[in-house]
């Protein structure tokens, strides 16, 4: 269940904990049950679950039903990625609120749909209901011959993350208007409104990398997850954080670092990869070293410029649970 | 999607077809998409999701934390049991209303535990996030090597129910003091609280039976869907449904004939099945012939001595959608 990556608020860590030690141990056909991006059956079967409430995870005022549907289903495929799965098929839960009309939840379908498309995973069923307010419960299976865990990172392995981080978390601070619109505007606002899962960087990533999980909170809160799985320590480069165009102006208007904007705003939706620098460069796929792994009790330490006053922020986000 | 056997309300069936129509065909990962109680997977997985949203589908004042948490896993595996399906495993994402604690959360994920333990679907993740009120959204994964459908029945099959009718509506209407309890209250409350899913009895229909479907919306309105999905025209004898015992007192209180209580009432989640007359004394399981199959275009007609003006009703929930 309660996958801390989530909007759970951060204090209810240990409540989290309760509630996995509440459901029991998987039985046996589970490989892998709570804790991970997904929960791993036999045989080789992956399974997600996403929740996005509104006012939550989103607001209406700042999404379209079709980017809506669409993020909901690429949140969940971003978990099959972070697990180097390939996906089968996703059922879709809708809670309509009370001023949801029928063309905005056509809408949102056809987002649902429009993702589904380009990502080779049909929406193949679920349920509808009434509710005080629009929520999207969606769920996706996959196949992964490989499956890439949070637990695998080793000692020596480099740290490396796919694509540009921030943008999510500036294009949201633009679209609520916390921030004034700088020239890349538009592509942040897709940016977090349309996430793209890293399917393919996945695969090719499968029986290479050590570890992996996708960006949902945040380098820093996500680094965390992948030390506490991995029983390792991790060093994070901050100045070596790969920011997306127009993060930095973003960050100066609101008086943030720009590496302290891209490596705490959440939903970039890249993976987080432990993996042996050697095979780094043959990998196939676009990454970018931002730390290493080492040995010692789970823990995240920042490095860099940024990694000053300012960042202690960072030290809270990453103390053990 | 769009199970119509939701809580939908029942005028929004054109909107579902509509979004049923948006999300496309399924592919080829697929035997079965939207309409059945749950999607069917190649090779032989059975996969369903359901939503239970307070104010909606339970109240918070009439249910307990561990009969919430029971009741939304046991409706998902009634759908794996109208597919004939045995359970893998469960997710479970849970929507935390401002007004609820720690210790009622727990409380619901041991009503959880207590369900996947029953009948062996252990959870294995999920999702937790804050919402406006409570809500779960659960899915389930089950297997079935020869899955039961809607689709199948027969003009000349019998229509047959397991278990009995009108408890879970019964209790209902106690629990929120809208008539008086019975001697069989805290039975009939029961029965509401804490379904149970007809999974043994769709083992032994499996390969038996013509089609099937659980009983969620009531008689009335699931034959209406068992109708629809096979192009059959059906029979139901009133007089001849099986009644829970405290159903006429409760139906008496609230100036309804027992039938119309027992038929229109919902989340008994009975199996309605269609089975040829001949196999149903050999399958094994209990049964009690409540109507039969014959050929026309879809609809439901209703007979016994029940079936007078106080029944207009039930033709309008078996209209066409």
């Amino acid at each position: 269940v309660p996958d801390p990556a989530s909007a759970a608020p951060r204090g209810e860590f240990a409540l989290i904990a309760r509630l996995a030690a509440a459901l029991g141990p998987p039985g046996a056909a589970v490989r892998q049950g709570i804790g991970d991006d997904c929960a791993l059956l036999h045989p080789d079967l992956v399974w997600s679950l996403d929740l996005l409430v509104e006012d939550v995870h989103f607001r209406r005022s700042t999404t379209t039903p079709e980017d809506l549907g669409w993020k909901a289903l690429a949140v969940n495929l971003s978990d099959l990625a972070a697990c180097a799965a390939a996906p089968v098929a996703a059922l879709a839960g809708v809670t309509l609120g009370p001023a949801v009309d029928g063309d905005e939840v056509e809408r949102l379908y056809a987002g649902l749909r429009a993702c589904a498309d380009a990502y080779g995973c049909p929406v193949v069923g679920g349920d509808l209901s009434r509710g005080p307010a629009l929520a999207l419960a969606v769920t996706v299976l996959g196949r992964a011959g490989r499956p890439l865990r949070r637990d695998g990172a080793q000692p020596g392995d480099g740290l490396y993350v796919t694509g540009e981080l921030g943008g999510s978390e500036a294009g949201r601070l633009v679209l609520e208007g916390l921030a004034p619109a700088p020239p890349e505007a538009a592509a942040l606002a897709a940016r977090h409104r349309r996430p793209t899962p890293r399917l393919a960087e996945a695969a090719a990533l499968a029986g290479v990398a050590s570890a992996a999980l996708d960006v949902s909170d945040g380098v820093a809160s996500d680094a965390r997850q992948l030390a506490a799985a991995s029983g390792v320590a991790l060093v994070v480069d901050l100045d070596a954080l790969p920011l997306q165009a127009g993060v930095s102006a973003v960050a100066a208007a609101r008086g943030l670092h720009p590496s302290v904007l891209a490596g705490s705003g959440g939903e970039d939706y890249e993976l987080l990869v432990a993996l042996d620098d050697g095979r780094a460069a043959t990998a196939g796929v676009a990454l970018t070293r931002i730390g290493r792994v080492e040995a010692g009790p789970p823990s995240v330490r920042f490095t860099g410029v940024a990694a000053d006053a300012e960042l202690r922020g960072f030290d809270h986000l990453a103390a053990a649970p």
